[in-house]
């Protein structure tokens, strides 16, 4: 691939474009305009596989009735601070923007709030929930399942989600962000090192033949990504499956995994009101102090930066807001003609 | 090592011994039979390295007034579902048993509960509490953190903890329990690994020449052990440091590391009362549909059973309280000569 092969797009071309397909496919202004401003932001980050790069996808599933463009979540069952919702198949993000704020209110009640959705779509990135949260003052944990992508440790057959978590709290005017799938590598990522003719830079799953290896073309045809950390991971994986289910009452993994495409996903939001800890007051010099350690770790290699979890979200949000978001020409023009 | 480097201990004969020994040392009655209790249970689930094998360091602590027999946990902040505790320097476990008892409180009242606990001890191993609050019926999660003793990705000097983190529910008349530290090993299995002239199964760490290696000397020598999943997993572990040091308003890893020994340490306990959800009745049989369908999994080695986190316990446990708990022989010399 060569800078030829990218176009840059502005982030108010692009989100203005992506809301009018969904406007035309059926949602309403303020959903479409919602939901176009959490793609583009994505893409703005970086994150184009839960972006610009997965957008047309969305809109398919959108045309083929899997994502409900009208549906809002509805709330099942209540206790204190905790509320289990259902998704109804809505707009996976709409639907975990609205988790997200739904927790956060709760957080202000109780200082800690846990709010499930099931019945659910993808919600694209996490980090984007990871975000809103913390930028409005909240600690948040959350995870969904997915389909079955990777076996367990030990098996050859794909049975664990690749169910991703986050961690997030504020810092500075921004955030530290965690957003971490279970899987070493996400098939995107491997079938953009085929394409790139690169090897992965750690070993990311199996060959046919069983062994451990880093080449992508290999693990895409073995159909075996390594969970993070081998067993570890696996392990990881299958409680954040569990939880979702039991906390949202809605489909686990292997169910998931018998439907026509991945929809009806399980998913947490946990969020605590960081303004109403003791400490509140100390926080961001706690913070600013566990930062400034770590980036005085001794890198391997001199010209590398140690950065933590968000940190260069920053720098490529600030390129990408200056110099467009670099797209795919195909893939934009696949946009265009949606 | 052979068999005859072990010997077999009753459960009450290793119990009893702990307790004397702790109350010659200061503890009450009732705070050695717990204490007693917590390190036997460990030993009986073969999680020896924080059961018997650790014990003479524990006592040595008490010796040296790193931990303190008769503090006991206060309670510093509350608001709502959320308490922030001090653990006073008293006994790791008995602080972490406290914790988990009041978030179970917390969570029948409000559904969710999160407790902090700020200079608290080292809790010895993570799944007692989760199996603490998934046989009372909670979902639980919590994690502590750790003194550092591993680079992040791309660093080369010990910045994070190893900060376990414990996911748990119940399951059947037992429990689920994933307790996982964010190093693939711990130093105590590279040493067990050194000892027994064995390679690590899957990639520990760098060797001081910065290559990844199987090879735990070469991870002893170098320190250089790996977190799980490489960037991922130091990413986390870094985020389970801040919100412990957040939540808590306790030490970081950074500053744990700069005391004579590992104490001090900042830890969460989060749990959700399973019997407030809407769901509540359907929940066994969800979960064992989950796991009907991992155990399904197609073994590549069909030697090899595939175990959830927590299953291989179980057989552990039987087995030793039926055959007594399996002891290094020089461990339990130096246990009787204390």
């Amino acid at each position: 691939m060569t800078d030829n092969n990218f176009i840059f797009i502005s982030p108010a071309q692009m989100e203005e474009r992506f809301a009018s397909i969904l406007l035309e496919i059926g949602f309403t202004d303020q959903k479409a305009n919602e939901c176009a401003a959490i793609f583009t932001a994505n893409s703005v980050d970086g994150i184009y596989t839960h972006g610009v790069n997965r957008f047309p996808r969305f809109v398919q599933y959108v045309k083929d009735g899997f994502v409900l463009p009208h549906a809002i979540p509805s709330l099942k069952n209540k206790f204190g601070a905790i509320e289990q919702w259902d998704g109804n198949l809505g707009p996976g993000p709409l639907n975990a923007v609205h988790a997200t704020e739904t927790v956060m209110g709760l957080a202000r009640q109780y200082g800690i709030g846990c709010v499930s959705l099931a019945n659910t779509n993808h919600w694209m990135r996490g980090g984007t929930y990871g975000w809103q949260a913390a930028k409005a003052g909240f600690v948040f944990i959350g995870w969904t399942n997915t389909t079955a992508i990777m076996p367990t440790w030990g098996a050859i057959d794909p049975k664990l989600g690749n169910n991703p978590m986050v961690m997030a709290l504020p810092y500075k005017e921004e955030a530290i962000v965690l957003d971490m799938a279970m899987s070493q590598y996400s098939y995107g990522a491997m079938e953009l090192a085929v394409m790139k003719n690169e090897k992965l830079p750690v070993d990311g799953g199996y060959n046919s033949n069983g062994e451990q290896t880093n080449d992508p073309a290999a693990i895409l045809e073995s159909k075996r990504p390594l969970p993070v950390g081998y067993w570890k991971g696996a392990g990881l994986s299958l409680l954040l499956d569990i939880l979702a289910t039991v906390l949202s009452g809605g489909l686990a993994v292997h169910e998931i995994a018998k439907k026509a495409v991945e929809d009806s996903l399980s998913q947490v939001f946990i969020a605590i009101d960081i303004s109403k800890l003791g400490n509140h007051s100390m926080i961001a010099r706690t913070v600013q102090g566990i930062i400034e350690d770590y980036h005085q770790s001794v890198a391997a290699d001199a010209t590398k930066n140690i950065t933590y979890p968000g940190e260069r979200v920053l720098f490529t949000r600030e390129n990408n807001v200056v110099n467009g978001i670099p797209v795919l020409r195909k893939v934009w023009e696949g946009i265009l003609a949606l």
